[in-house]
């Protein structure tokens, strides 16, 4: 009897994650054969320089700078994908799929613009395409939304997938500092990129929410339809206020199924501090599904990093390089069977939390609170703080009751147009 | 051209669990289809009693107290058993996979015992066995297992797998209340059995870590290896002691591998409070699972009850109904790879908890310190609590650091003799 006939893979990209890659296809080559059935052998890997040094070495005759020693070669089936950035990586993956290769990437910006129509590509020509490491890392995310949950209609996912943010903001809640000390702190320790709005500005998460959003509602949601703020605007004190209040404050990437229609974005938000994705600290990342079946659940671990987001891409490797081993046609995945329109968001319906700075003399939060009723907005509560008497300012913290985007946005427009009110300092959005 | 054929369904059992399901299959009647591809239709339903008034109104036809309208139908392809019980379940799943029919179930306590075994059964006859419900209800755990953590090697597991429990536990941490009290009103609130100890006592837990923790290490963990203790030892001044010492108290089920052997032991335990798994509250579940690759991940929702359970079943049923409809073979589950040991209990090492009253005389810690130093236990820490003057005794309570259980157990009967130590109150393990 002659051996078994190993699964050849080709890999788009030897940087941190690729290497990650590499190394646990050599170290867990025993355990990953047999859960495959065959063995499974790293044929070729694309990169920009093979002269450079590299924490995984790799045989010479693995690496080339020429994509077309994967794409041309008929014996690599399954073609990982870890170079990140629309480009080449898009082009690459849709000349694998249309060659019938298998696809895995990380690559959330490709999967939140090209998923759905790289998917139906792949389909035409009998291949697969897997990212499950394209949101939360090693978190298992895609999957359940792929077997477990499928039995739900979904109707929320509230999700901590951004780590830098949120080491940020955990800790200016607990140290009670702002945002320019943490953020260089974080990016002393490698937390942060050196230009950190990629991030902080709230884009990564929207990419990782449009992802999640579509498989949820069985839809399409385009990183485009996606609101965003960052949490340049948030202060230290905002964070004591909504301790005071019983929230804390996370980046929040929310996305409703509502009327028929969904929302998605990405902004500061209020959460109860009785929910366990109020307690999700540090560069750790969480997403919670409310399915009418299952309640809320929820998913959590490290959303980031080398060896997590080799666990999801193996993961999916492993899945795929089965398939081809047993000649079978892989599970579909990432079918939008659905098309609901994204809400714009000057319709969505949240509460509001807004902290200004006020001249402390008397009826100033009479006249505000009339601008917010003539905008149908009712006060839940009102912390009025001392007032800086050298100053004569005083600051107005504000709870409304659910109130809609654009009702809000008017009041805040008139509400800052009042000679009194020297300052709107932060406006953040709660979600029960 | 002809409708699509579609996949009959037999049930078994009618009950709580049982309802949910038949209810899901009608008014999800049209996602499922599409998911499936083709119609999934209840076809039978075995029950005790077919005039019994049940939540769900099924047609009488489809009722029927013969299990051999079931199981000798060869139109029925995925039988679904939610009897719950060691039997009938356990023969009448034996029987049904005998004929080539998928079986999806929630019962632990077959999974747990025989799990192995049937999946072995169900292979010879190109059937296979699903048990997402068997443990954690809605929460996808053992998808996780099959798929997304497929590339790791587990070192542990972690986990809170019994809701009533779990509710008992916080609220006497909350509330500072004692176990009867707190049980009384979980009784009446229905969130506790009339006789609770099958919860209480840990058996519940038992049989799901005996799942996990084969799945976890791919290898046969029986119930009756798992260690287990109850919550009856604890005292509301336990938990507040723990939460002097920043840690909270739970009915943790622990799997761990460590030197080639499995441990696996469910008893009171103390975490962290700086641990996610810490702040699971209430009627909650939550499984933290930790990889090489992934470093810690929890999921986390609702253990039980009827619609998180229906969501588990139809998940499992959605999958083996797709690929009977596509004449695929299902994808494998459950084959312990390896046959590692699991571990006595008294080769475990943790670290411990103990509390104590004593003679209030001089001394009595110094002898104490030196029995547990003769046992190779050294004290981590000591708080001697206020003395009680008018009964001559005082409170000490001790954490040690890692110490093998054996040890630790010699040293107990060692203190337990004392002619100062009172009672030995309360030991609880601590993990890390």
């Amino acid at each position: 009897m002659g051996a078994v006939a190993p699964v050849y893979v080709g890999l788009l990209g030897v940087g941190t994650v690729g290497s990650g890659v590499a190394q646990a296809l050599v170290a867990k080559q025993a355990s990953i054969g047999e859960l495959v059935g065959c063995p499974v052998v790293l044929k070729r890997a694309l990169v920009q320089d093979t002269a450079k040094r590299r924490a995984t070495a790799l045989e010479a005759n693995v690496l080339t700078t020429d994509a077309a020693m994967i794409m041309d070669d008929p014996a690599i089936a399954v073609v990982i994908e870890l170079m990140g950035g629309e480009e080449p990586a898009y082009s690459l993956i849709k000349t694998a799929l249309g060659q019938g290769k298998h696809v895995v990437t990380a690559n959330k910006e490709v999967i939140a613009k090209h998923g759905p129509s790289l998917v139906m590509l792949g389909e035409e020509h009998g291949a697969a395409l897997r990212f499950e490491a394209s949101v939360g890392g090693g978190i298992p995310l895609i999957a359940p939304f792929r077997h477990s949950l499928l039995a739900n209609d979904v109707s929320s996912v509230h999700a901590i997938i951004n780590g830098t943010t949120n080491y940020i903001l955990t800790k200016m809640s607990r140290e009670q500092l702002e945002l320019a000390a943490v953020l260089k702190e974080a990016q002393d320790l490698g937390y942060a990129e050196p230009d950190p709005s990629y991030d902080i500005e709230g884009d990564d998460a929207a990419f990782k929410l449009a992802i999640l959003a579509s498989l949820a509602f069985r839809t399409r949601v385009a990183p485009g339809q996606v609101f965003r703020e960052g949490i340049t605007n948030l202060s230290a004190r905002d964070f004591r206020y909504a301790g005071e209040l019983g929230y804390a404050i996370k980046l929040l990437a929310t996305a409703k199924q509502r009327g028929g229609a969904v929302e998605a974005r990405v902004h500061p938000t209020m959460i109860s501090e009785d929910r366990i994705l109020a307690k999700v600290d540090g560069v750790f990342n969480a997403v919670e599904v409310n399915g009418d079946l299952t309640g809320r659940v929820m998913f959590y671990g490290q959303g980031a990093g080398s060896l997590p987001t080799t666990s999801a891409v193996v993961a999916d490797l492993i899945e795929l390089a089965r398939a081809v081993h047993l000649g079978l046609p892989s599970t579909p995945v990432f079918q939008p069977q659905r098309d609901l329109p994204v809400m714009p968001m000057d319709e969505i319906q949240t509460r509001y939390y807004v902290r200004m700075t006020v001249g402390d003399k008397p009826g100033v939060l009479a006249q505000i609170a009339q601008i917010l009723g003539d905008c149908d907005i009712s006060i839940a509560s009102v912390i009025q703080k001392e007032a800086d008497a050298a100053a004569q300012v005083a600051e107005i913290v504000l709870m409304t009751h659910l109130a809609q985007e654009s009702a809000m946005q008017r009041a805040l427009t008139g509400i800052a147009r009042m000679s009194s009110v020297r300052d709107i300092g932060t406006v953040i959005r709660v979600e029960d």
